[in-house]
Formats: C-alpha cells, structure tokens, sequence
C-alpha cells in the first residue's frame, strides 16, 4: 500500500464518514480533463459499472449499476422514486438521520410510508420487521440503512432481508458508508436495490453515487420516477444505449473513481478494506478508553465505519475547542448527532491505517490536557442512556 | 494568463460547451482533501456564493446564490420544481434540446406547461412572447434558454425579458453555458432566477450548478418542490443558517471553482471571458468558412460559445472519421444535434485563445485532407433549410 498523506504537509486527516482522507494518487487522477461524449471516457463508465458489480458480488449478471450525478442522498431519493412504484408502500426503517431523511423523502414523493423509529440508535430487528410486514400487507418495500452514521451502529441487514423476503416484500438498502468494506453481497442477500457513493469505503472524492439494482426492476421502473434528474430507469436506459451519462457527469470524479477501484483491488477488495477499517477501529476504541472515553455502543454494534464516544462530564470540556485543538494537530473529527446526551464522533474509513488511529489518541489525550480535562469519563446520564441499548 | 494546456502533452483540447478544457491551476486545487463541515470549507462555499453575485451584477442584494450538487440540468429542474408553484403555469421557449428538457422536466412534475417549439435552431422572438402572454393569462412564468448549444445560437433574452416583463410575468432563464462571458446582469435585466453550472464560462470542472434568485423567490418557495435533493429552499435555508451544504458537496469541485473564479477576476470578469471567446469564435469561424465549411447560423444569432457547421456534401467526408482524425490532432469536437441535416459542432469556451483556435483550422484541414475530401462546401439542402433562418 502506498504512503498514506501526511498532516505535517498541511493537509489534516479527516475523520469523518466522508468526504474523507483520500490517496494522493486518486486526486492525481483528477490533474486531466476528460470529454463526457468521447470513447474513453465512456471506457472509464463501463468499467465503474463493471468493477461495483464485482465488488456486489453478481457473477449471476442479475444486476446492473447505475452511477448518478450528485450526493449519496440523491441517490436515496431517485432509488425510492423509481422503484416504488406509485401506489407503492414503504416500511422505512429509521435509528438516526438517515432513516428520517428517506422518511422525509417519501413524504416528498407523496407515497405511502411506515415509519419504524428506534431513536437515536436503537436497531431495528428482524423480528419487528417480520411483525410490522404481518400487519400491514400494503407494504411493497422495506427500506434500511446498513450503517447508520448518526451513531455509528452496523444495523442488522441479514435478519432485516430475511423478515422481507419471508414476507415476500423487497428489500431496499441505504448502504452509503458502508458497502465496499462492510459484506454486502447479492449472493447472500435478497436485495431488490441498494445505494453507495463514490467517497466512502472505496475511497473516492464525492461527486457522484450509484444505485445497484435488478436488471427486471430498472426495466420495470419506467415512467415511475417524480424526477426527470433522478429518473434511474432513464440513466440506466441511456447508459446501456450510449455508454454515456444523460447529463454532464462529473468527469474529473469519475477518473478518480476509476483509480480508488483500482487501488481497492490492489489492497484486497473489500475484505481488506474491512480489516483495515476494523483494526483502525479497534486501535482508537481502545486507545480513548484508555484515556476515559465511553462508546456510545456496546462492541457488538460498533460499526468499522464510525464510532460515537460521550463528550467527559469534566466541566473543562467544550466540544468546539476540542475540534479546533484536534484540527492544530492535524485530525479533524465530527460533531454528535445524537438528540439526549452530548457526544462526538470519530470516523475509521479513508486513506489511514493503525499507526495514524494511534496518533489521533495521542492527540485526543494532548488536546485534553490543553484544555485542562482532568477526566474523559462522561456524565452519569450518558451512561443510563446507553443502558438502553443493552436492555 | 497563464499557459494553455498543450495537446503535445497528451490532453486534448475539448471544443464543447463543457465538460471543457480547463486550467492545470484549477485542476490542481483539487489536490487536497476538505472536510465540508469544517469551517475552512465553508468560507469556500461562502466565497463562490458572494463572487457569483458579484457576477451577476448584484449590487443592491436582492438576490441570493444556492450552489446544487449534481449537473446543471439538475439545478433546471430544481429552479422550476421550486419556483413555479403547483398551480403556476410556464411558458417554455424551446429552439434545441435544452428547451425541450425544461418541457419534459415540467411533464415529469406534473405542472402545466406550454410549448413554443422553434425547432432545430430558430429564435424565440419578444412578438411572439407577448403574444403566448396575452393569449394565456394562466402562464406565470416563462423559461428561456439563453444560448442554446444544440445550435450555438444565441437567443434572444433582452426582448423575451422585456415582453415578460411587460405582461407582469416572471422569467426564468437557462444560462448554463451563457453565465461569466454573455452579459447577465440583474441591474439590467427583470429576471426571477437563473441558473448556470461550474464548467462552463468560470471555467471549473463539473459537479455542480448554482442557481441565482431573488431573495424574496427562495424565501417563498418552501413547501413547494416535489422533491427533497432538488428543493432550493431547503438548501438555500440551511446554507444561510450553517454555510453547509445540505449533503456532502463534491469538494475538490468547489476548490478548484473558487481557483476557476479567481482566475476569472484576474482575466478581467465577464467582460474579458467574453472578449477572448468572441476572438475564439471569429478565428475558428473565419479559417473554417476559409476551407468551405459553412455555418448553420447568420453572424447576427452565432454565440461565442459554440457554433455549428454544416458536414461537407463530398461523399469522402464521414463525421466519426473526422472527429477521430481531429481527436488524434489533440481536439475533441462535437457531434452535431441538428435533426435535418448532418451537422458538427466546434466549442469556442474553456482554457484555449486564438492561437490555439488557428491550430484547430489547421488539423480540419489536414483531416480534411486525409480523408480525400476535396471540398467543404456543404449540400444545397442544407444551404436551402439554412435559408428558413433569414426568411
């Protein structure tokens, strides 16, 4: 593996589940400018398409990527709206902002939805699916998030596909964050569709997602969509036709895409992605409780993607001087999200390895000392919320 | 001004309206990595909104700029999802395929709509405006295409703005590949909202567009889009109260447009873009009516941006031979949209001046040359559609 970038030059880490720490042969990948029209940037598209089917397991040729300008969000949103189908319904599976975003693109679409929220990070099981699903048979889908950024909890994605297809729905997946490190493959898994971006486990720069679908529902998902923009069965439809995107792609983007493909294969595909991902996660877990830091979650639902630790109790701590003093020693870490207890989170994917995660606890630990943190340990009340969890 | 890209390096000049040749500074900002939370980040994000406004003449402050990931035909849809409301009514003005996009955008929102369709290349004129105004009291909008690159012609916006004005209707326009070279200046002009993407006349690289309103306009549009990725006043509200972008920005995109702008300032703005284009276009134009190729276009309606030449009649003339004998020269050109008759395009915008334009005469004629093609004078049915234009 090549070097990983170096804070001394200047630029910090970014500890954050994307935009994040990217190769400096990715971005030197973008020094070219490249036509949308002309053969080999049309190559460079085939190969995206061809090497995310790889990645998502399809040897059977039973599904098709489709890459689409703009945030992974988008893709979320053009997903819904092409596949379900207007009289459509959908059990949306929510424990953070993620869930609550398809939520509220529903209520955009105008379709039926079903909102199961489990709060700040509770997961949703298999088993209240399988009981929602029983309830209400105008169900046609059921949308979950794989990991949930927000807290950093991996949902549990196989008992979820297994209460669908028992039911007999589909299977939607919001596996932003997640696929390219984290098993998500179409032999394991009953999956109507699922979404990613280009700067997340593959580690690409942002600018474009992708949605992975089943060749018969891009077919069948003509003249569903609420969006022209975000019509997946037109990009899709083009793409076959012409080897182009409908509309200007992000070309620089994209031929870093290319190279974070290339250097995904290299180190071992996702496996070892999710191996690097994990001892990085591990390094820092349990360099900050060794400093007094408490994870939100129990290790069994610690995600290799991101992990959300209590802000201390110590009255000496205030988060935005804590982030200003990580970003000096060249980490830059990210807010909480959660709604009851104060809280931060670190990000474990990117361009970075143990040795960095060792140098982002030395600086948690000299940052605290600048602040004059005596103690990491968090409020009394932060840890009764995560009692929750385990109950 | 700094150096052109040199084809004798590898990269070829890419004569289309975007994506276009850029400069090697702008594609060098893209060689770091950003957190969009951070507020380093933001004070980019900050800075292209403020100099677009500057761009645009907004000195008085009644507008505001909403940046919108994705391609530009993302930012037309956003604008007429947003603006027009659900009961409104748009007069679309279409000469070319972008026009006719912005009618299929509003079939696919399910908003009325009606169509003034010029056909492949011929202006929509303030009479006939006026006229689809009076007839029609329901329309409260119109939506124009201020240079429509299926043609390259240049439309025009100053009577259509004036008809709508008079007729106490909003206008929008499509100024994608108009905005930082074509005059567009709010002072002068009574315009709702325009909208135009990062590579085009700034010179970025594309990924995102923006959208330029009134205040007032983004202010009432809530509520209103049909969909939550396109909606501007959920991205316009949230980028006033965090500097954030909604969802992840493709951030090597916005760095190297805040280079593209300071580029731009350093060029001399709008006025010199548009002069050194002007330059593009008359050198190009009058070396290739030197080898006997013909415009589609009189003087009077050819853009600086892209212009349209009819293909030889000579039967050794065969236009994916051509374009790969101009490729192997070092320029990209353009297929032609014209539905009559065959037809190339050669771009006039990006990174490139007269010089490099005289280079471009020079490897159509020895393209020319190579294929045996003794003349460049197009079909007299051409000649004859062309005639439809001055009639």
């Amino acid at each position: 593996m090549t070097a990983f970038p170096d804070p001394e030059l200047g630029e910090p880490y970014l500890l954050t589940p994307g935009p994040l720490t990217t190769s400096a042969e990715v971005k030197q990948a973008m020094l070219r400018d490249w036509g949308s029209w002309d053969g080999d940037f049309r190559a460079m598209t085939a190969e995206v398409r061809r090497r995310l089917l790889e990645i998502a397991g399809d040897t059977a040729g039973a599904y098709d990527c489709v890459p689409l300008q703009g945030s992974g969000s988008y893709c979320v949103e053009a997903m819904l709206g092409s596949f379900v189908p207007r009289d459509g319904k959908v059990l949306v599976l929510a424990n953070g902002a993620y869930g609550l975003r398809a939520a509220e693109t529903m209520r955009y679409l105008g379709r039926a939805f079903t909102l199961i929220d489990k709060g700040d990070y509770l997961p949703p099981r298999g088993a209240e699916v399988a009981q929602a699903l029983a309830a209400d048979p105008a169900i046609t889908h059921v949308l979950a998030i794989h990991c949930e950024t927000s807290s950093g909890i991996l949902n549990p994605i196989p008992e979820i596909a297994e209460a669908t297809a028992q039911a007999g729905r589909k299977l939607l997946i919001d596996s932003m964050s997640a696929f390219g490190a984290v098993p998500l493959d179409v032999r394991d898994l009953q999956v109507e569709a699922f979404v990613s971006s280009a700067n997340k486990c593959i580690e690409g720069v942002p600018g474009f997602g992708f949605v992975i679908a089943r060749k018969e529902t891009l077919a069948g998902a003509k003249g569903n969509s609420h969006s022209l923009a975000l019509d997946l069965h037109a990009q899709w439809a083009t793409m076959e036709k012409t080897g182009q995107w409908r509309y200007t792609p992000p070309t620089h983007v994209v031929a870093a895409f290319v190279k974070a493909l290339e250097m995904h294969r290299a180190e071992g595909g996702a496996p070892a992605r999710l191996a690097r991902y994990t001892r990085n996660r591990d390094t820092m877990v349990a360099g900050m409780r060794a400093l007094g830091f408490e994870t939100l979650l129990a290790d069994s639902w610690l995600s290799p993607i991101i992990v959300t630790f209590f802000c201390p109790a110590d009255p000496a701590f205030a988060f935005p001087r804590f982030y200003e003093l990580m970003k000096d020693r060249g980490f830059i870490i990210y807010p909480g999200k959660l709604t009851v207890v104060d809280s931060f989170r670190i990000g474990c994917i990117g361009r970075m390895d143990d040795t960095v995660m060792n140098r982002v606890v030395t600086a948690a630990q000299q940052s605290l000392a600048d602040m004059g943190v005596a103690s990491a340990v968090p409020p009394a009340s932060a840890l009764a919320e995560r009692a929750n969890l385990a109950a």
